[in-house]
């Protein structure tokens, strides 16, 4: 069972890029602040990716900027982003990115759909760019994709994913995530995945990414905690999902995560209600309802009065 | 691990009895039919308890009226009641309920809220009308409500729980349901008290009820199949909720769970396209968004073509 799970918040990527309006740079730097004072311990900033494509990013490079001029940092915070390509890596090395996410999808459809190549090929491409970041003494998350089902093709075997998995551990990449884009992991799948990855390599250090289209993010995350992982990707509100496959789900809300956590005594540490004021800002922001559920009920109240009974 | 978990809808009572308007006879009746051609194991048709108290439930007994004349039943469920005192037995008895379902809290300041009764006088009292169903040769299951946690006094002690289930096991009574009213639960807290209580009696068979105030109830139905309950009561569309707690979330939902199951391989008999009727249904009359997930978004698509590739 995980000791100390890691807080890695990917909202400001992976939720806002779904969304139809572009954030403004002031109101990204609004709720990254407030995360930050909140005790998330990796924030994941944006992504580089082409603003023509993905507008919603465009302003990665900036807010990476913002965040690291002079007496700007929050707190004990690294900053991450994803990165899709040399490109986009080059843009991370100029602004200050801490640390670097990659990955590849262990389904061959969607990694065509997303990258335009197929799993083995991409997988040698994120390698040599996650040893370049290396090189560089940045952090490096490398991370399969759809590693627990697919939009396009359903079931992914096991061994696909331990392949891809096997090569970034053979290249000296340890820290992985699995992702599961669409939503279709199930907790014994977790349990048994991680499990079987867990058993592979000592000094392995495990990360995942739910969402929660089918309603098991949450009992997806306490599987992996079973399973030894170390950090959790989630997104205040339940922000999220992942505009390449063919039904996308919010994240795992970080607020019910980081609620969850702490009434199983961990990670008292974070301010859970700060997490609540981001969540309810942002749905305010958007003006609907969001995934998330903490937000909306406040977290178990403390009893008001002894009980006398 | 649950080898074979075993669905005790619970909606049409514990659904139902918080909406502000009663739903005719005829409505339940057609939901009700269409639960059991779906496949659920149990259905919970309403309670017994004053008509003024409850009107919701004013009907119960003729609904198993109904459902008891000859040629009208469906499928091999088991119709059971939730019963709250000596005069609701009595009805029950006179009407064919096949299984009596009543319990006490183990919050004192619930207990004596929802029965007037402290908890060990509230146990002695159910343990009697238990005892007297059991000789009428009814299946009997007797609950602890509020067991991990109460709006009104916070934590339970599990010894409290405990407690109370060692009283039911010394009284022969060993289908046991612990329910989490006030949606306080949290799956290692579930794995831990369910594992104590599996580990006291051989023969002992155990039941959980888990409220999604909070977001965890699958997850907690995971935790709860982790420590080998064989019954999960559950809501179609994740209708519910506790109206004597402070806050009250739904149900975790029925067709989510039986998704999950079915994509862990299990319980593939039930029917979950039904299950998905009839929570859309539910929604469109009650005119708003359900809890559940499953029957908004659908079951994962089995995918459409070969993948090439």
């Amino acid at each position: 069972m995980t000791e100390r799970p890691l807080l890695h918040e990917v909202g400001l990527r992976d939720g806002l890029q779904m969304e139809k309006q572009t954030v403004p740079t002031e109101q990204k730097l609004a709720w990254i602040r407030s995360l930050c004072d909140a005790g998330v311990d990796v924030l994941q900033v944006g992504s580089f990716v082409h603003p023509v494509k993905v507008p919603q990013m465009a302003d990665t490079d900036q807010l990476f900027r913002e965040l690291n001029a002079p007496g700007r940092r929050r707190g004990n915070v690294t900053l991450s982003a994803l990165v899709l390509n040399e490109k986009g890596l080059e843009r991370g090395m100029a602004c200050g990115v801490e640390m670097f996410c990659m990955g590849v999808s262990a389904s061959e459809t969607h990694s065509r759909k997303n990258t335009g190549m197929g799993v083995a090929e991409a997988t040698e491409r994120i390698i040599a760019m996650a040893q370049e970041a290396m090189r560089a003494g940045k952090s490096v998350q490398v991370s399969v994709q759809s590693a627990f089902g697919c939009g396009y093709e359903g079931r992914i075997a096991p061994e696909q994913v331990i392949g891809i998995v096997q090569r970034y551990l053979d290249a000296g990449l340890t820290t992985i995530s699995l992702a599961d884009t669409a939503g279709h992991a199930m907790p014994d799948q977790v349990e048994r995945l991680f499990g079987e990855i867990a058993a592979r390599g000592s000094g392995v250090e495990l990360a995942c990414h739910f969402h929660n289209t089918y309603g098991t993010a949450i009992a997806n995350c306490y599987a992996a905690m079973r399973a030894g992982v170390r950090s959790f990707e989630s997104s205040v509100a339940g922000l999220g999902g992942c505009p390449f496959t063919r039904i996308a789900g919010g994240n795992a809300a970080t607020e019910d995560l980081v609620h969850m956590l702490q009434h199983m005594g961990l990670r008292r540490d974070i301010r859970l209600g700060g997490l609540i004021e981001v969540a309810a800002d942002v749905a305010r922001y958007f003006n609907r309802e969001m995934n998330g559920v903490v937000y909306r009920t406040g977290p178990i109240a403390e009893p008001s009065s002894s009980t006398g009974a």
